[in-house]
């Protein structure tokens, strides 16, 4: 049993820098046509400079795999000159809150203080991406957040918003309330609960940000990617942590999904009998959405089983050590 | 600056055996004049002689300290004959959920499989405390856990039924709807709330079951202690685990507060001006509602600063490398 996928894209990924770049970079580009590339390094992708030096790093880590990398700025108060010069070489832009997630100390304090650069980027046609949570109680953050995303996508009606890796019913919800809104959704919140988290023994391996919800989110989410929501898209989150951050005083948040994103999807649309709306979930409503074709590349998987290493590294995947029913076989891009 | 307190009593204790019992015990035995002496040992504490010989142990390791250990059965299907011959040893009968918790895999699976025992509970005076979750999603367990506790306290109304380490407003609320119905709170869980476990890095020393809930949750049990709720009582749920345990993937439950309890309970009650309260809320409502008559040991704390060490053993204990403004200067028996 067979089942191939069109030029996957991953929406949100995480890459690094330096040894850990070149280590977790083709576990993304060898099963991926392009993949948008988060900017919270540190210090951060703010300028234009920093920014094609980063690419080039990622182009020469990929090697000969067809993989396309989607640059993005981290958001900051931008000039029109700035953004100018920029365009061409950007997706988009991403907006954290000042300390929301991982190396976010830069981000934003006050989202009413950078509508101008919000202004600008809607003229000039610059989609927007955002972290979105509040400071509050972990269980309300990405709620308490939802009136932003809709003040800010009445405020600005032509510019591109994407509410990055939603995590409750409420935001699904949301999408179907304003045209330019949008979203994407890890594979782990399509599978994970708090439960996994915190129900049993606690598993430092699955902390994430935003954490993982209540079963009826988690519910909410799987139909919207089953049924391939239009406005919705994959973005896997993929962030390696060495180990010694993970199993330790003080974890640090995320999963490193990469090397099992598309056989877990598979499985996933699989079970629930909707493989058939796979390839939209996975590149065609990216590419719909934001108007541009990925590169050509054809993902065969096959139900031949893998088994997922302990490590990589010291990256420990999700996943890890289990025995998997589908694998990637085959990557052409003819 | 000083405080005194007439024979503290901590109503929900783990010691363990072995090398650790030996170490943690003198720290709740310098401090407390009595301790509920919890019986989810592996084996489970489920029959009189070993019993006897688990509280032997703990009264030479508790050296010359004035301290009671209150003993506890683990609950399943007991005779009548049994709990005759037990009566005088115990200090009530502990009932665990299977698999809810901590060495909790003996529990019982069907609360209507076991009312015998409930019954006979009942006409012998022997109380009864519950660790009262579902296997539901993790922050709902308590509160799906209530019905039992009111069915048990409606159908068994000479039954002292105790809700063990009460986490929510819901449970706060039920307390004074039964009168049979009475429930321990323990230190953390008066000061933390998912937030400080899981809203920053994930803490795995902040990790216990039931697990820190909402702030609103955290508020309402704080207020009922603060009050000396007539129903409540100072539990702490102390719970050594050895650092492997907690820093690693598959973090254990539970947090040792054994060492910090006294000087963190004087430090909250007087920074909400309610110190004259805590006498009734870590003793008085203990042996008012069990109607029993603790050691008499003074305890006498000053505001001097104490450091608490980053390790008893290897043992990571709450507030691990805090100064706190209280410390215990004098214990006195006469």
């Amino acid at each position: 049993m067979e089942f191939t996928i069109d030029s996957p894209i991953d929406m949100h990924l995480h890459l690094r820098e330096g040894a850990m770049m070149e280590r977790v970079t083709p576990l993304t580009s060898n099963d991926f046509a392009a993949a948008i590339i988060m900017p919270n390094l540190v210090p951060p992708v703010d300028n234009l400079d920093r920014l094609i030096a980063y690419r080039e790093q990622i182009v020469a880590a990929k090697g000969e795999d067809v993989f396309e990398p989607l640059m993005m700025l981290f958001f900051r108060n931008y000039s029109k000159a700035e953004l100018l010069a920029a365009r061409e070489h950007i997706f988009g832009i991403k907006l954290y809150p000042a300390g929301a997630t991982t190396n976010s100390e830069a981000g934003v304090k006050a989202l009413d203080e950078v509508e101008d650069t919000f202004a600008l980027m809607e003229e000039l046609g610059i989609p927007l991406m955002i972290h979105g949570e509040t400071h509050g109680f972990v269980m309300d953050r990405e709620k308490e957040f939802l009136a932003s995303y809709a003040h800010l996508a009445e405020k600005f009606p032509k510019l591109k918003i994407t509410m990055e890796h939603i995590t409750t019913r409420d935001a699904v919800e949301l999408l179907d309330r304003y045209e330019n809104l949008y979203a994407t959704v890890t594979l782990h919140h399509l599978i994970i609960t708090l439960n996994d988290v915190a129900g049993g023994l606690l598993n430092p391996h699955l902390f994430c940000k935003p954490i993982a919800k209540r079963p009826e989110d988690r519910e909410a989410l799987l139909q919207a990617a089953l049924m391939a929501h239009p406005k919705l898209m994959f973005g896997s989150d993929s962030a390696p942590h060495p180990i010694s951050k993970k199993e330790c005083c003080g974890c640090a948040a995320g999963l490193f999904t990469a090397p099992v994103c598309l056989p877990t999807l598979v499985e996933l649309f699989e079970a629930h009998g909707q493989l058939e709306n796979l390839q939209s979930f996975v590149s065609g409503n990216a590419q719909r959405i934001h108007g541009f074709a990925a590169p050509r590349k054809q993902v065969k998987l096959e139900k031949i089983g893998m088994d997922v290493p302990a490590r990589y590294g010291d990256v420990v995947p999700y996943r890890a050590g289990e025995h998997l029913p589908w694998t990637v076989t085959q990557r052409s891009s003819n």
